[in-house]
């Protein structure tokens, strides 16, 4: 698309389209790149683990300036070392408004997270894999500063158990995989972990998930489920107690979605809050 | 999950357990169902066509109340008519609110839209398909009548024509299909099709696209596009244009995505505008 | 891409780079078209349904041809009539050949089945939704006449309950959503409907789903599929077992799949026959 | 689902389910497990990256027993090593027969494969993404021997030019992303290596893709690509045309896949061989 070195520009003398006077008068809010695939390693309490990032990467354009240049935000994730934690989304915002010569940016990416869990009975452990995305959003102040907001994604899958279907049926009650979403707004120098976040939604599931359980432990999950029946509403109401009661949480969206084991179809319940 | 009959309900005489009381002090934005197929007819100027609409409905749930009434949901579409315009989903929400005691609710259905096109040069006629999504979302008022807003997105897939590679190339520019995606708020008694939204972005490509194209229609799309390149900034700045100048339209959305034919993902940019 | 009517393109005189000679001495088996969306009316016992089928098209070129004919796919699907049945797939094939110049073709369409279903107490109805595909393949014989092979497929959404959990557990038992996927040849004047295939799977499943299931209803699904568990191995073959017993399967594969509610993936199994 | 230690199961002294007699006599010919996300280590050519499997490993089992154990194939891929290439496949089905007390058996998972790349003209060198499947099948010889076939799977995103629409054009031609996608079977004991399959179908392309292109190098692709115009019947039989003549690969199936630009739909072609 467009260069990063002004010299090599020079040289190569080809007509740089992007940079030309635009007369819409109409600024854009975001323009950049989607959908780029990267490879990262995840630093987590759990321990290091491989994973690949789906990056988004945009600035804001002001009304005069005709295009934006596409090819630097490929060219900073390049340089991007690839170890991932809370800081890694600002940092990357942060370099990226000079090399863009923009005022506001925004970077997400979203990957695979894995946690190493421990079967509730017999103690055997395997790894849990989280749809996560770390978004950081910066803008320069009049004082000349960034304004770096950061927000955190988790979905959690959790098993939900019918309340209804349980008080009405002699035995048994019908049950699923449900999903869990969080969206949350941190402070930019947060302690919160990825981890903090998963736990807030699978302590107030009927059940959490592992990857591997033996017998006495599906044992256990069976009859902890039972013994633990929720609606979507009170998923999704227990959770946002959760996530209310915590400090470093500014504002959140949750969201349960249960794939009903009854119907082709999900109920689903939605909470939001600032505070 | 819970009946409608009340009659019935006391009939059968099995706990109501959603209708219970409920102490968190939390109340639900939206809780409803979600992924739910149900066979459509579309009305439009180009015709009658069968369709199929994905659906999602949802109420505002007090924070007294644990649980809403899920099969409702479901009742209500099962009476559908299944004949759709923008009349139709305002006036879903209208009958859902009673039926759920609920005094806000939203609902909203995608689909695919078909129009008949005549291709450029032969004429030749040809069916296109779009990604349509009508939303309504009422609230009662304190006057007790209902405010509603009715939403229309429609994604719009056209081709794009890079200016730069066109201005820096002996022969030729990279070119490829893109999304125009617009989300649009309207008077809730609009007289917008989904047709005239659908032309607020085709107009702006480097081509719109057709089913069916013979060889001076191929003949005429590549060299119209040629002639015609666009950046994806300049995309999004022109539909917008187009969406600004149209009474209808209170505020919209409208993001513009070109599936780069020279890389392995996307660029994009978005314009956003409330009047 | 390339015209219909050899009169108009002498009269446009534009080449026809598809029909030069090919010297790579490679015959290819399938080129044709694919995502296409168009419009359908189902006829089923149920009674009509809109729904929207997506369509791959597809002929075998000989070594010798460059390339085939590409717009009379579209051509073809344009001018069929929307009213679906086992009969329409195998007429398109027939009618594709001779358009195509070609000896061996393939058509198959997916599109969402709808069946309406009464809940198993209440009795009251709804639809329910599948994914369903039509697929007919066609050769010329040295007789000059057309082998037909039909296939039809069906993804059957249901419920299964796991013998294990129920059996080492005091109470309860984990279930979840399941797809059975079966695909079948069958003879090219089949009397075979959706609705039979449907039945082959939905029989066998620890419970069958219903878009609306009122509080009794909803009871009996829990109980029944409490007192009627399945592993994905049990599923599997009690499925397989009908299918081998119905005297129009000529061979079939069939899958079931469990979206286990303790784990966060799948467990499945897989049968296939031939008669 | 069930415990891979004897001795803790007689302890627990649990029903097992799985293990009793079936006398439905169906033989499944593959039951397993499928979407277990784990992560990897790439070790390749250019480098070793990180990145996450998806996996599916299943066994036949045979007509007289009733389950396989389910958790023994997560257990398994828990103790896996997690650096990848071509032995790592067969390593694990010959680890999983075993200890699953089977006799045939199959793994496969499928991850994102990044190769660094250099522009073709700037030399900038950036990453491309590629989603690559590894897959091996085992089966136990009548002298007690593993028969093991080895497969592996390449999708390739690369640049289409249509040679009709530049012929019948003045200026210009239609272009777009395509996929190629490469199954092979290959000897157990390969060489082969990811970007060996890769290689066979870059160099067939209009153009070959990369993450990051100066303004000389998207020149360099425009003119490149215009020069080399290819049919989706062109690309798929070139390609071929190199699978057939590597004397490492014993079958393969290629499809190409053009997303086309003029229309909302693909065109495609497919060749198979066995040698």
């Amino acid at each position: 698309m467009n260069d990063m070195n002004p010299a090599f520009l020079k040289a190569s003398a080809m007509p740089d389209v992007q940079s030309t006077l635009d007369e819409r008068a109409l600024p854009i809010e975001q323009v950049g790149i989607r959908g780029v695939r990267h490879p990262l390693t995840i630093r987590s309490a759990s321990g290091d683990f491989p994973s690949v990032g789906q990056f988004e990467m945009d600035v804001a354009l002001p009304a005069h300036v005709k295009g934006t240049h596409m090819s630097r935000f490929m060219a900073l994730l390049q340089k991007q070392a690839m170890a991932i934690d809370s800081t890694t989304v600002v940092a990357m915002v942060r370099d990226m408004l000079p090399l863009l010569d923009a005022k506001e940016g925004h970077v997400q990416f979203t990957y695979t997270h894995f946690v190493k869990k421990a079967a509730p009975v017999s103690g055997v452990e395997s790894l849990m894999d989280y749809e996560v995305t770390w978004m950081a959003r910066a803008k320069q102040n009049p004082a000349g500063k960034l304004d770096v907001e950061l927000g955190l994604r988790a979905q959690v899958p959790v098993m939900s158990l019918c309340p209804c279907s349980k008080e009405i049926s002699e035995f048994g009650a019908h049950n699923q995989r449900s999903h869990v979403t969080m969206d949350v707004m941190l402070d930019s120098q947060t302690k919160m972990t990825v981890e903090d976040l998963i736990t807030a939604a699978e302590s107030e599931a009927s059940s959490e998930l592992w990857g591997l359980l033996k017998r006495p432990d599906e044992k256990w999950v069976t009859e902890h489920s039972y013994s633990n029946p929720k609606f979507v509403e009170d998923l999704v109401r227990d959770v946002a107690g959760n996530l209310k009661a915590d400090e470093r949480i500014r504002s959140f969206v949750v969201e349960a979605e249960n794939f009903e084991s009854i119907h082709n179809h999900s109920a689903f319940a939605r909470i939001s809050h600032k505070k």
